[in-house]
């Protein structure tokens, strides 16, 4: 079969590699549907994250299992499913509690001898602590099955960034990042009931989503002139919540700024110089809290699958062009280029 | 009157000051009984914080109210009562929300222009919004006055702390700093209900303090080695409670090593490198949140008076050495020299 591989920093290519096979009775193989790009394969694009030549990658898919291992039972081959972005057991104690990303058997997708989401087919170990089942007839519902595919990443860690902000019913919010995970941060604040919800951003393509998402406001302006800006819309105060869905020193920067005392930052944003941004004293004196790290969305898609299939939300505006398997190398330029916001991947 | 005074790093005095006198409407003036002495306030002994020649010192002390500005509704002379840390103004919105530290008219004791409380008088600004009555009898209980006067401080910000790192009925705490602020911490842990408390220290008079304050462990070693034994005692795992009361770096550092996956730092050490001991890559891995900072003592003795009247909980012990007011600068040195955990001042 075909699969996306990274040879080094903005070489990458779609390749024959072995086509996937049940190795543990637990493993399923998954024929993918739909997958996509996400900003943080982009790190391993540019070579801020270190690959191994010929690493696959993709940590986002949803597709139809083609075979079961001897000790799945909650799936057979046919069965429509979408993959969180790290696999789990289901039977630790952090995945009882909600928090697979820290299953001592997890990984993720992409790590070296695993396969990645970006290719025709994937081996999923653990398949029964891992994959979560969807109605078989989305997968005739092209713009539902894209929806879906937000499950895998970026509207559960949406989600995750809105919990750790404490957004409740009321709150002001204020997201940092105008990627499809701040978009769906903004999505996930709206769902959860926030009353006003600032997104800063520049490009109209993308708060024009925003908008469509919940936001009641957007903060063209950067660094100081942001802050300033989101305190004017809160009384001088800042918000109460806000979401850090960046990770770099000026974009966790702005969001201390923009926090108001007593408040909480929610980050998600993978950390590349965000602790730099971080100025702990100024964080003392205000009582700002920061939570939330590497989403946890196996444990959220239960939660979030039946809105999305009722089309209370609907995340797939963030995909915003679509490409084939051999289209995959020029997907990532075009996000890295940010001409495209999220690219979704038809094997 | 005289009043304790910095007038650079090592030089304390004890010298003449104005006798304060009530300014605005909202004044009180208070007739120091205990004082003490505070682990933050070593920052400035040490040149370490800046403070301008011959500036006040001393936030913690409670009294006897002298006089009450007109506008003062809740205190009348005679009256005896205690300071939290910051004077607030008991009106504005983060007052009425318990976040008094943010108070925009609010203030610190010993910044320029107002009173220290290693003194034998203040001037207290807002008194309604700032002290609080204590039972008169309290006056003639040697031992409990001393304990009262916890609640300006040290009680509370272990008390903070404890929240920040979520203590609940059962947890699992480890608690970073063996000063009397992580002693509290020991405290405020055991009375919301802990049930396992690992105290890291290494001076058997401050962890004999922290057993009877309700440690079940104590851990004696340092860095990496403390990082393994808290890990050993939590089946590998770390506490998913921790409270950090020291604010540097390698303080920090071992806070984030010994928190459980998806745990809680509540920090209120006062930042000095503490920041660089935050590896956030490590923190967004394991979904490891940070709450804390200055604490809103003044939201919390309602809630903890009770407890130290009633003797359910007793900081007393955290105090080992008393002096008078011309004791004071032998007393910081006591502190620096660590031969005393907290020292106390009659003045």
């Amino acid at each position: 079969m075909r699969a996306t591989t990274i040879h080094a920093p903005f070489d990458m290519r779609v390749e024959d590699v072995p086509d996937p096979v049940i190795q543990e009775p637990t493993d399923v193989v998954l024929r993918v549907l739909r997958a996509c790009i996400c900003g943080s394969d982009l790190w391993a694009y540019r070579g801020e994250a270190a690959r191994q030549p010929g690493q696959r990658i993709g940590h986002e898919f949803l597709g139809i299992v083609e075979a079961a291992g001897s000790d799945v039972t909650g799936f057979a081959a046919g069965d429509l499913v979408v993959a969180p972005f790290v696999w789990s057991d289901g039977t630790c104690e952090y995945c009882a509690e909600g928090l697979q990303t820290s299953c001592p058997r997890g990984g993720f997708w992409g790590s070296v001898g695993s396969d990645g989401g970006q290719g025709e087919a994937v081996r999923v170990p653990f398949a029964d602590g891992t994959l979560v089942k969807l109605p078989a007839d989305a997968a005739s519902d092209d713009r539902l099955l894209t929806a879906l595919l937000a499950l895998s990443d970026v509207l559960g860690t949406g989600h995750h960034a809105a919990l750790g902000a404490g957004v409740t019913k009321g709150s002001t919010v204020a997201v940092v990042g105008d990627g499809a995970v701040g978009l769906c941060g903004v999505l996930a604040a709206k769902r959860l009931g926030a009353e006003r919800i600032i997104a800063l951003g520049r490009h109209t393509a993308r708060t024009d989503i925003a908008r469509a998402f919940g936001a009641t406001d957007v903060v063209a302006e950067r660094g100081e002139a942001a802050e300033a800006a989101v305190r004017e819309l809160t009384g001088g105060q800042g918000a109460h919540a806000v979401i850090e869905a960046v990770g770099t020193e000026q974009s966790m920067r702005t969001a201390v700024g923009i926090t108001r005392d007593g408040g909480s930052i929610g980050y998600v944003g993978v950390p590349h110089g965000s602790g730099t941004g971080l100025d702990l004293s100024v964080m003392f004196d205000r009582n700002i809290a920061l939570r939330g790290g590497v989403a946890p969305v196996r444990a959220y898609i239960p939660e979030l699958l039946p809105d999305v299939l009722s089309g209370a939300i609907d995340p797939s505006p963030v995909f915003d062009l679509t490409v084939g398997l051999d289209g995959v190398p020029s997907g990532y330029k075009a996000m890295d280029d940010r001409t495209a916001l999220k690219v979704l991947v038809k094997p």
